[in-house]
């Protein structure tokens, strides 16, 4: 399991690094000593506008527990945050997932799904 | 040292629950396994106003290095976000202070700058 976190934690890093690139600030949440409070991996800004993101670096098909979802609306509804599921496909890049569209598939992310719903980071 | 950084711990996180208490969405700078990227203690949003706040948990006077004040200046430019310092002061609660005015004080804060410049959580 180490390796997995290893691997997520890599994805994130990048993540921050390439919003930042584009005039975003951004924020990683703390993985340990956490709050109980409501957090997506990573919160990014750029002229009032704000990103809440979930990160994934998975090789094929997953699903997103509905607390993490339910994390997301929480940052939408409240904060007006834009929500998004990033998902880090081997070899091929980021892919970026309105929440709303992964609510209406149950959770479910996979490649046919991503291909159809998924969107480029310039497009966030 | 650790004592005093327990206290500041206790100190941000009696603030994000307060935030969270008042309807903000809020998250935490990791304190470890930093990014080199510009964060401040506490991010916080709500319905598009967003927060960068600094907290300080001191018994007297104190002074903020520039890097601090120069990082809450990159999140007012780049992401459109309030810039605070928030001094939790011994027996009398939190004071915020407007980042324009610490600079102006040159990074200095103590007593009677927060009495004149100060203002109140339901005013940040």
């Amino acid at each position: 399991m180490i390796n997995k976190y290893a691997k997520g934690y890599a994805a994130e890093r990048q993540m921050l690094h390439t919003l930042a690139g584009m005039g975003y600030m951004v924020m990683r949440a703390p993985h340990s000593g956490s709050t109980s409070l409501a957090s997506p991996d990573i919160i990014a800004a750029k002229h009032g506008k704000l990103l809440a993101i979930e990160c994934k670096s998975r090789k094929g098909a997953f699903s997103i527990p509905v607390e993490q979802l339910n994390e997301l609306k929480e940052w939408e509804e409240k904060a007006g945050a834009k929500p998004y599921i990033g998902w880090k496909i081997a070899r091929k890049g980021w892919t970026f997932l309105h929440l709303k569209d992964v609510y209406e598939n149950r959770g479910n992310v996979g490649k046919k799904f991503a291909e159809e719903k998924g969107i480029s980071i310039n497009d966030i």
